[in-house]
Order: structure tokens, then sequence, then C-alpha cells
């Protein structure tokens, strides 16, 4: 795929999150990318993300909920400023909040489409409605409030 | 520790999940302990479970409220009905729904604490208050809505 996916644009100091940093090598390095009005990551579990034999493991599905959202709030957030996401000034957002519903059990061994939507920009904050499709079926729901990271902890963070 | 964890009590077929399973050789095996009404997990994060630099990433910190919760469900559900964990019938849980409040960046490199609290006891359905504490500091607070896996599944999973 030619396109870069919104992980692509965070800085290397931005990269190395556990979940969706492209510079940790242990780590899930999730991608994700608009689809019209919604935003999708594709993922696929490893046979070690099991809960029950069969079934993935909720930690895993509530860890791609979460990168999948803060990636899509960085994304929303340069959309609601009509910008690119390599523009300054940079938008940095963490997890204030996360909820997920396991609607039924995730099989293991398929690939999983995470999607996202843009429930509300406000401000510095930015909430975002996802679900997890697996072989056509919505197995679990969750959302995500994101917020920018306070200007203080960036500087510290560049420093 | 001469106690045995929660998660020393499930059976080999349920010993398996990247949260809790103490067969599964890449997850995070936590153990978790009664201490009087309250229950009790220490972990320690690994140098790459980090968020942005200096900081645990969110998704860990949600398995582990995920995890320490079901384990805690489970003891609670055998303690509602008075018997050890390992009595017969055995009873198994699921995690139905999962919130996390980030209150602020948990720091990494420090054990933590995730401590948990049962908040209600209904038929097959426990619910647990749950918070992290890194360095005297409540981090992170959640809770889980556990349910009894069905008895049709645990069949399944027994064949």
């Amino acid at each position: 795929m030619a396109e870069k996916a919104f992980q692509d644009f965070y800085p290397d100091h931005m990269a190395h999150c556990y979940g969706c940093g492209r510079l940790n090598e242990y780590g899930h390095q999730i991608k994700s990318y608009w689809d019209g009005d919604e935003s999708v990551c594709n993922f696929q579990p490893k046979p070690y993300h099991i809960a029950i034999p069969g079934y993935v493991y909720g930690g895993l599905l509530a860890s791609l909920i979460d990168c999948h959202g803060t990636g899509t709030a960085a994304a929303a957030g340069y959309r609601a400023e009509n910008r690119s996401m390599d523009s300054e000034p940079p938008l940095r957002y963490l997890t204030a909040s996360l909820h997920v519903d396991y609607l039924k059990p995730t099989p293991l061994g398929l690939a999983l489409e995470v999607r996202g939507k843009v429930k509300e920009v406000a401000g510095r904050k930015v909430v975002i409605d996802e679900w997890i499709v697996a072989n056509g079926v919505i197995t679990v729901r969750g959302s995500v409030v994101a917020v920018q990271i306070p200007d203080e902890m960036l500087k510290e963070l560049l420093n």
C-alpha cells in the first residue's frame, strides 16, 4: 500500500509505543488508515494472543481499540484543521479513557478489522467509537476518549 | 510466597491466556491474591511496554485490569459460595465489559500494584472495581464486568 498510515507520520520520539510504534520491535506495530469517514486497521493476532483455546485475548482487543483510537484521534485532529499529518504544529494524543464491550468471543486465527468513527472533536479532546470485525461479524465495540498531550509533557519528551 | 495465586487454580485448558495463563510462555502470567477484602497483583512492566518515553503502555494497563479483574471475579465467585477455588463445580469467567480511566501517566520502570474490590456478585455476573498504584500514586482506575462462561462453551473447551 503506497498510502502512509497515521502511525507513519508520528515522529521518532512518539514511535516507541508497544501498540502502534513502528520503532518498537516487540510491539504490535498497528497501522491505521482513512476509509472515507471511517478509519480502518487490519491486524492478525499471533497464536499466543489467546484467551481460552480458539479465541483472542481480550487485552489485545482492548489494545487495538486503544491505539487505533488514538491514531484516529490524531488524524481527526489534523482533518478538523484541514491540514496534513506532517504539517506543523504537531498534534499528539494520549488515551484518557477506554471502554470495551466484548459482545461475543473473537475467534483466533483470522485477520481482524478494527474500525473507527469520530464521534466528537472538541478542543483538545477527541472521542472515537470503534468496533472489531472477525469474518464479517462484529465481536467487540469500544470507545476511546483521547486528549492532546499537555504542552509541558511534550516539551519534556523533546528534550 | 507459599500461597497459591487465583490463576494457579485454573485448570490447564484455562491456563493459556496471554494475560494470566501460567502455560503461556509469551504472556504476562500475572498472579492475583486476596489481601483482606481487596485483591492484589504485583507486576513489573518490561522496558518495551512503553507508550511514550518514560511511561507505561495503556494497553498493558488495560490488560492488567482485565485479567486481575477476571481472576478476582473467579475468586469472589468461590468466596460467595464459601468454598475453595479447587472445589467442584468449577467457576470460569470471561470479560463482558472493561472500562479504564487513565488518571495520569504511569511511570515506566517501577513495579506496579493492581488492586481490586468486588462491587457486585449477582448470579453469573461479577463486577470488580480496580486501580493501579505506581510508587504510592493511583494512576489508573478501571472496572470489569465478568460473566461465567456459558456451560456449552465450557463443554466445547473440555472436548
